[in-house]
């Protein structure tokens, strides 16, 4: 028996992870200043230091009067205590300085007594309820101290980050430049979108998929259309897309048994090229991680899932890293009950769609019954994937597993 | 005893979130045209129907020889089948045609062998396995069928919507127009952020978060500035925003025990005008909900924390309605055990933020202790809400409840 090809060996992709990340050395990205309407979800580059303390003065939290604690002791509703209102700027002994919600506490005051407690008739407020110091008060720095770190360097903004800066005075934020990837599809049996096909072809769907996933996580996308089943003409778009982008990302041209004109086309043109070609990974194991010019090369399977899970595992730990980030960004993780076993293969990591819901206040995964790494409609009817790992065969139905969650829990399912 | 004010009776939220949908009556939204590339994100106005079978033709899942499956009858490694290599259209007896991964299969053709297994020399093919029909071939419509509903109205489209409608030929989708969210701040007490504040002021801090709440869900929003604590400047400041906008946020001016300068403003200006005026739930009780002109009219609470809250039971609700999704857009549910008990009162909502994360494969959720509804820095300390229901007094250290998530694990704590 002749084997034409294959993989001899194929590399845990823990290990691909990490010596395709070694190789790279990937630095610190660069920063770019935007405002805060601009920096939602975007990846902060440098620490923020609170400038100043949240609150910077003691301030009121109630509309009331601000009052000395000590001259309401023994205030009751039958025994009301009565009070001199005052206009200044500070509350001697026995006065009272009306105070809405979020004014600065009035020298000497130490409290506030809610509006509601009181009654004021000309210069005169009764009180009728007891404070203990400070009661009604936002103390100075109680939410943040002058020199707390308070939002660190490879977070990603939301929008009380955003808050949160502004209430510190920040009108501006240093956030990481988008990565911008190169995205090339390759095979003779894909047409453009948008185009006329050959009744032997299909459209491209893996360019478009491949973007929204950078797009999604913060990476800008550069189209680099659809190369032809043709070494020559791969090493030229690649080669083109090494000057103006920080990374490349292709579809196709990988396979198991027969033809590998992208890892071929990615050697020609220069070292190390290829690092890892076959993954113990399910499906996606035709993927090769590569360096060019000191950038990443991710080559994908043209099967569209195998593309996906192929980008899951390699793509979203990159650019989390070309972003700045702390590792890679975690999904959201679920635990939930396996409605039904799934099989795995020994040795091979396994990405299994599932569907998660919510029944009776208790999380179920239900796997997609999988007709094929080609099969996209398999995606859409997920929102997450049971990670078998490489030591497991299967897993049975009723086990309790972690899902990595990549959609919301269905609507209509959460019963 | 006077009570100046105050609420009289709490509205329930489910009750307050009724009353105000019923009324608005949020019609369908306007649909926009959107390039794939574009439409990330965005809600689907219309279903999407297959408008063909995909794969549209069978075709080969491997690259090897497209061949009669009942020719290899009795192949094995001893004694192979030898096949004649044609480069017709279609495959007669003992013919074997070579494809690639995507090829449509030839007429008379039912399986693929694969490349490793067979072997060229001349016009003859040497096959040593034997296949059962249909074998590394992906059948027409075995995704999808032509006519199959396959994305409904009212989805927030993700990478792998756009890569289906690729690959069934869409270039655009109808997608909900953006709603335009006028938002006021007010108060004597902040400052616009960038200018000079005074002494005794503080930023303003709940414009840019609740534009970025807005906008992280998909609306567009306009910058209404600040109003000071003067009625008829807030009448006028919200009648101006009707005419451009399709709802309207305001932070401050509503306060259980003083001044309610935004509600009495918003009376002002027509019928129905304020809807419900103090809801059950902690923080955020001085939220009221409006109707002017048919538009919605959220009122928070001058209290960051308290806005947010306001806006993830109010705002997100009716944003995800005026998108036309159906119904809420759930946040990710997670299961996790309670480190330390938190208080609630009975017959209020609360929202206790907590801190989700794994360790030793288990979720935990550790509150994060509350300094009041003006911390926002418990917001950017913690990733997900605890929701005591109005029928629980606190939750008990220890408990495993659902934790709806705003933020990703924690990764420094994924252990």
């Amino acid at each position: 028996m002749v084997k034409l090809k294959g993989f001899q060996k194929l590399t845990l992709t823990s290990q691909a992870q990490q010596v395709w990340f070694n190789t790279l050395q990937i630095g610190k990205p660069q920063a770019i200043a935007a405002g805060l309407k601009d920096a939602l979800q975007r990846v902060l580059v440098e620490d923020i230091v609170a400038p100043e303390d949240l609150p910077r003065f003691d301030k009121s939290a109630m509309d009331g009067y601000a009052v000395k604690s000590a001259d309401l002791l023994g205030a009751s509703q039958s025994k009301p205590v009565i009070l001199q209102v005052t206009q200044a700027n500070r509350v001697d002994s026995k006065q009272a300085r009306q105070v809405w919600t979020g004014n600065p506490i009035p020298e000497g005051a130490d409290s506030v007594v809610m509006l509601e407690n009181t009654q004021k008739s000309g210069g005169e407020l009764k009180v009728w309820s007891q404070l203990t110091p400070w009661t009604n008060v936002s103390r100075r720095g109680e939410d943040v101290k002058k020199g707390d770190l308070v939002i660190q360097a490879g977070t990603r903004l939301n929008p009380y980050h955003l808050g949160l800066a502004a209430a510190l005075g920040f009108t501006q934020l240093k956030v990481a430049q988008k990565p911008k990837i190169a995205i090339l599809a390759t095979g003779n049996e894909i047409a453009e979108l948008g185009t006329q096909r050959a009744s032997s072809q299909i459209y491209d769907s893996n360019k478009t998929m491949v973007a929204a996933m950078c797009h999604e996580i913060g990476a800008e996308t550069v189209d680099l259309g659809i190369a032809k089943d043709d070494t020559e003409e791969i090493v030229a778009k690649i080669q083109a897309a090494l000057k103006g982008s920080d990374a490349i990302i292709t579809t196709g041209g990988t396979s198991v048994g027969g033809l590998d004109l992208v890892p071929d086309a990615v050697n020609k043109l220069g070292k190390p090229g290829v690092i890892v070609h076959g993954v113990a990974l399910r499906p996606a194991m035709p993927t090769a991680v590569a360096v060019l010019e000191g950038k990443p090369v991710l080559i994908l399977s043209g099967n569209p899932v195998a593309a996906v899970i192929g980008f899951e595992v390699f793509g979203r730990p990159l650019i989390s890293r070309m972003l700045g980030m702390n590792g890679e960004e975690p999904r959201q993780i679920v635990e939930a009950v396996l409605t039904r076993r799934v099989t795995s293969v020994l040795g091979r990591k396994t990405y299994v769609r599932v569907s998660v819901f919510l029944k009776d206040g208790e999380l179920s995964a239900e796997p997609i019954s999988a007709k094929g790494s080609g099969s996209i409609s398999t995606m859409t009817q997920s929102n997450g994937y049971l990670i078998v790992p490489e030591n497991r065969e299967g897993v049975n139905e009723g086990e309790t597993v972690l899902i990595h969650m990549f959609g919301s829990l269905e609507v209509a399912r959460i019963v």
